[in-house]
Parts: C-alpha cells; structure tokens; sequence
C-alpha cells in the first residue's frame, strides 16, 4: 500500500465537520501512474479545474497537487492515485463558506490485477438508475450512491461491471467507467448532458479516434444500440480500454478491430 | 458549542477511507433538542432505520445513538442534534462491503437565533434543481450537492429560504425545508416520491392536521399553486413551522388561521 496524505501530512485524518462528508461537497480524480509519474495529468487537471469553477470552489493549485501526487507515490512508480477534493470544514448548514478552506486528500495505491485490459468483460445492465441534472453532468463530485447501489445489485465476481440507464431509459455508462459502441464502423458514445461523467480516457479515446481518422459521435443512445453494436467496450483512467465481451441477457461481442485499434494507439502514446 | 463525538469518543477525527466521504455513502439526522432531550427521537430513528434497510447498511442501534446524543448535549437543553452515519471505512471502489463498519458522527450545537418560530420568511425559487431518482427520495442521504449549489445562489440575508423544482417543473421543497401551502381550506405538500426528503416535521404536521380535522393531501404540485395559495409555510425538524410571507417575484400571503392553529398544535403537543 503507498502512502495518504491529507492537506499534505502523511496519515493525516479529516475533520468531523468536513463538508466533503457532510454534503458530499467536494470532487476526485482517480488517476494511474505509470513509471512513477500520474498519467494524462494535465487532462485530469483540466477537469478539476472546471469542475471547481462550477462548484465555485477556488481553483485548484495544480502545481502543489502535482507534488503530493509525487510525494503520495513515493518510491511506487505504478498504481493508482485517487485525489479527493472538498470544500473543507465549515458549519452546519449547506450554504458554503464564502472563503472556503478547501481539503486535499491524495492516496497512491497499487493497481488492482483485474485491472489488466485487454481482458474482455462481461456486463450486467443495472435496476439502479441516474437521476439527471445538468447542474451536476459531467463533473466527477462526491455525491455517488447511485453507483454504490447499483454495485451492490450484483456480487458474481464473473460479471466485471454493471452498465446504468438515466431515469428517461438513455444508455449512460458504467458504475465507474465510460461506454462505447461501434455501429456501422462509427464509434459511438453517450452525450454528457444531464448526467454521467465526462471521462478522462473517455476524451482521451474521442482524440484517438479523431487521429486515426475514425468517424465519431457523442449522442443519446437507448438499450437498442446493442442489437446493432458490433464492438463494445467501457474506459476508465485506470484501466483503459476494456472490451465488453457480453452484456448478460441482451448481446454478446467478438474483440473488434476498431477496439484492438484504438487499444493499440494509447499503448503506443503512452495514453493508456 | 456542544461536544461532537465520532464513534462514542470526544472530538475524533474521520478516516480518510471513509465512504461518507468519498461517496457520500451516509444518511443524517438534524434533530432539536429541548429540555435536554432529542424532540420527536423515535421519528427521526424510524426514517433512519428505514433508510439503512434502504441502503443495507445494518440497522442503528438506536440505544447506542440515543446514549451518544444524550452525552453529545452534556449539560445543554436546548440546541440541535446532528447524527450522520456512514458506511464506515472502506477500499477504493464504489462496492460496498459486505460487513461495513458504521461511522458515527453526533454533534451537538447551539440552535441558531434565525430559528425562531414564527418569523415569516421571505423565499426565493432557486434555479438549482432537483434531480429524480426514486431509489433516493425520502432518505436523508449524504448526497447533497443539489441543496449546496441552490443556497450558494443567493446572499442576501432578508432571503430566508429557496425553494426548488425538480427536474420536470414540480416544486418540491425548500433546501432545507419541506412545503406546505393552504389551498381551499385544504392543507396540501408535494408528494415524496423521486426526489426531496419525507421530512420528520412534514410527517408531525400531516399527522397534527388529521387530528385536527383538517384535511390534508401529499400531491404533484407545480409553481403554479402560488398563485391560489391563501396560506405557506415550511417544516424542518429544528424550526418546526414557519410561515412564508413572500416568494420574491411570485406571491406574498398573510400569516393564515390554519398556519397558526397547526403552530399552536405543535407547541402544546411539544412536537415543534
């Protein structure tokens, strides 16, 4: 196990009176390190930065998280660095503070095996759903029991991942991961308007595909898709690519060209 | 300031694995404290012990949560009594474990002097909405970036309240408040079913109006019910009712008979 640094002190605890516990008030990054250094960094930045603007959070000092990452992944050059970020103690009572003194919360841990792609998985579509709201689309925050309760649906250790429909019935993604599909040679993947997460591989995979010349598409999809998919598969910043080889009682898929492709490209550029 | 207790002990701290933290993976209870006990415990410990078995956590020991909030209080009568329960510490992951190790948080504080039933309140519709989820409606989770953002929209002081919309239109609450309007004589507040918290409050004052022989009904309502309204008021557990004068740009109404009789209800019941 690599080390937790909380506000930059080792083994530090948090605050009983933390918003990030109270209200969920806070983001993270999960991110994966690669020959000792975090990968796709100024892309997990990025959205950090974003995500803190529209949670009127002060924008976060990359260069000091940059460090801690550093300082958290000690001598361990691979794994897992997951950032916590929340709007720090405050009083109680959800309006938050004006000046808010913000926590930082950075654990470096090994990479689970399972986590070794290309291992095609096989998928379970979720009872649980995701309540929409433009308000929170896209941003990787705190507020995650849809994901804890549609994780807990299942506990067959065959079944690699459970994929989850907004309340309107659109196909959005994995508990922790994008999706995508390939139809008619177009990689496709849900629109992030009113809910899911806007992925760092995600984008990282839109660009792939752009450079190697492959049509794209970000739109709304229904559970239909996977009669006519004829490649799926799910990202994450951890694990990459990951092929889908079945979702349980609706389609099964071989390991596609256009997977194997896409798969070939980030390991070339390191992306991935 | 009241004692906060983590786990029975004084002033601890929280893991930094919590899941609470990380995911909002929790529920909570804002009780009032008067005369040195918990009012309307036993509500408060039903809404909790159904959410638990909503979320499969084990059920509370609400033995040991009425102990820790009567040594939380110590020497103080009145004030407020926050309990917050999470799944407890736990691996990198949205999947819950099997057996988790509850945390507990009971903070005991002075209520505050804005809380002083009946001052009529001047409201704003807030432009955060709520989004619709009924595998969440009704618990008081941890998952509250909703309610944050809608306070951080306004700071004007004379704004006691906001209230909020769902997605498609229905008002629905307060941030931290449930609704009631007066409508034909009839007592009417929206109806819980995919997003807002079924309010201990909300629930005394249903009951309170039946016993009253005023007729009440949880239904739909839209923004439009303002504009037949004669009587508004919110409930929250700590202020019990308070009327609404004024929804900024929408209506205004006078402190109403039914508003009052229910108030004069509840002191004489002790339940607000």
């Amino acid at each position: 196990m690599g080390r937790r640094l909380v506000n930059g002190v080792d083994g530090g605890g948090i605050a009983a009176d933390d918003r990030g516990l109270h209200y969920g008030d806070g983001l993270f990054e999960t991110m994966a390190a690669v020959g000792g250094r975090v990968r796709n960094f100024a892309l997990h930045m990025a959205r950090l930065a974003e995500s803190c603007r529209r949670l009127r959070f002060p924008p976060p000092d990359i260069e000091l998280l940059e460090t801690e990452c550093r300082h958290a992944l000690g001598e361990q050059s691979s794994g897992v660095v997951k950032l916590v970020l929340t709007r720090g103690p405050g009083p109680r009572g959800y309006r938050p503070p004006d000046e808010p003194n913000v926590t930082r919360v950075i654990t470096a841990s090994a990479a689970r095996p399972a986590h070794t792609a290309p291992e095609a998985l096989t998928v379970r579509l979720c009872d649980t759903r995701l309540g929409q709201n433009p308000a929170l689309a896209g941003m990787k925050h705190l507020n995650r029991l849809e994901q804890v309760m549609a994780c807990k649906e299942w506990s067959d250790p065959a079944v690699g991942e459970g994929l989850m429909l907004s309340m309107d019935g659109r196909l959005v993604s994995g508990t922790a991961a994008n999706l995508f599909v390939v139809r008619d040679g177009r990689l496709e993947t849900p629109a992030i308007r009113d809910c899911g997460v806007a992925g760092v591989m995600r984008q990282v995979v839109l660009h792939a595909a752009h450079d190697l010349g492959i049509a794209s598409a970000e739109l709304d999809m229904g559970l239909e898709v996977v009669t006519t998919a004829t490649e799926v598969f799910l990202t994450n910043a951890v694990a990459g690519i990951r092929p889908v080889r079945a979702l349980v009682g609706h389609g099964e898929w071989p390991l596609g060209p256009l997977t194997l492709r896409l798969i070939e490209r980030l390991a070339t550029t390191g992306e991935a």
